[in-house]
């Protein structure tokens, strides 16, 4: 089990980066804005918080059929780790939250999909992923 | 936070019925089957293990959404909370494992989606409930 | 991933069975109650619900530690994979939910603990597990 | 279900502070901190990476049992809603991962804990908590 395991629902907020490793390996990566939900106690009921903003990033199958399946503006859910990583260009730094996905899919509660088995290969690379 | 809190990764393995209560609130229910997982130390890898079988429900949007959307034999993952009923007919006894789902969606891990925002209407009597 | 993750809030409702097997790996199990909370519209409230019974199994220094810190009547929380188990005694069936706990601990908003790090050697034949 | 839930497994890396709001109401906080796994390809096996810092912050009967039960150091799961935070002092800035917990424990795969029913009465303000 991972030490940090997190669940997201939230809106695609990129295009999805489609990539490969040297070793063949596709890896598909993209933004995730996920507004927080509070309880305001002076009007006694639940309102719209901040944003969070992660990174996500997924392998394999999974790589290639989210690119070929997800749009910025889905809105989808996300399982996977969170890993916080401090990054630093020329004079400034920040802090990303990474998250490495296990499952991905559209939110149903919040519109159709159309499904269909197996993966598009999307090139000769990574064919042997191809169900 | 439920009591009992379960995420599944299976198949759907019946129809999708489609319903509304008296008060015109849509509601769908679907048969879920999850294969499990173990570990065979005699041969060292996680091998397929039974079969756990789910009664799913769901309601309002998710309902509409999840009967335009799912089809028998989609590979799908539902959070929700988990209610073990027990049920007697004729001379029978037996043990319903029911999810009432809050988050339902196709996992991309094994497919691909074309999705669409907002829901289809299915009924003049759910229609308030299309966005 | 497991197929079917399950996160439980409860009460323990039996005593800790301790045991090892042939190759001497501890193993602990007992029963789990939780009462499930739906919502009554009539009332417009949560209300208790049906309970569920859960068997947990718990191995290695887990198994030593939840012998040595837990007792009938505890509030905890497990998360753990399910099991959907059928058994069949003289000319009786019935089905067990079976959790093969990843993670066991108290349910700290109904009371206290002191912790004490490591475990407690409950046998030569697990002192191996000994912190 | 909150937008980003979290759950994670760490060692507490601060004291725990605890007062009340001005209505009265217990608070507890305190920084937990999760070292991450990952994948080592040239090894075969997994790592230890980087850590992720939290602030976790819990309420009435739990801050209460926290602050009498939790000690620095002590190994812990939360489970909670993830709240990102941007924060500015004096000419830094910087991102806190904020936790808000509904669920707290000692991990008992690291060690034994002796529980009580209940709650400590901790003030006189605080009273109408006491189980």
């Amino acid at each position: 089990m991972s030490n940090s395991l997190i669940q997201v629902i939230g809106n695609v907020a990129s295009d999805i980066r489609f990539n490969s490793t040297a070793e063949g390996i596709p890896v598909a990566s993209f933004r995730l804005a996920a507004t927080e939900r509070k309880f305001d106690r002076a009007l006694s009921r639940w309102v719209d918080g901040d944003v969070n903003w992660y990174t996500v990033s997924c392998w394999r199958a999974l790589a290639e059929n989210v690119t070929e399946s997800i749009n910025k503006g889905d809105p989808i859910f996300v399982v996977g780790r969170l890993n916080v990583r401090t990054w630093e260009r020329d004079e400034r730094t920040g802090i990303s939250l990474d998250i490495t996905a296990e499952l991905i899919g559209h939110d149903l509660s919040r519109g159709t999909a159309k499904f269909q088995r197996g993966i598009k290969v999307m090139s000769e690379e990574s064919s042997t992923y191809a169900a």
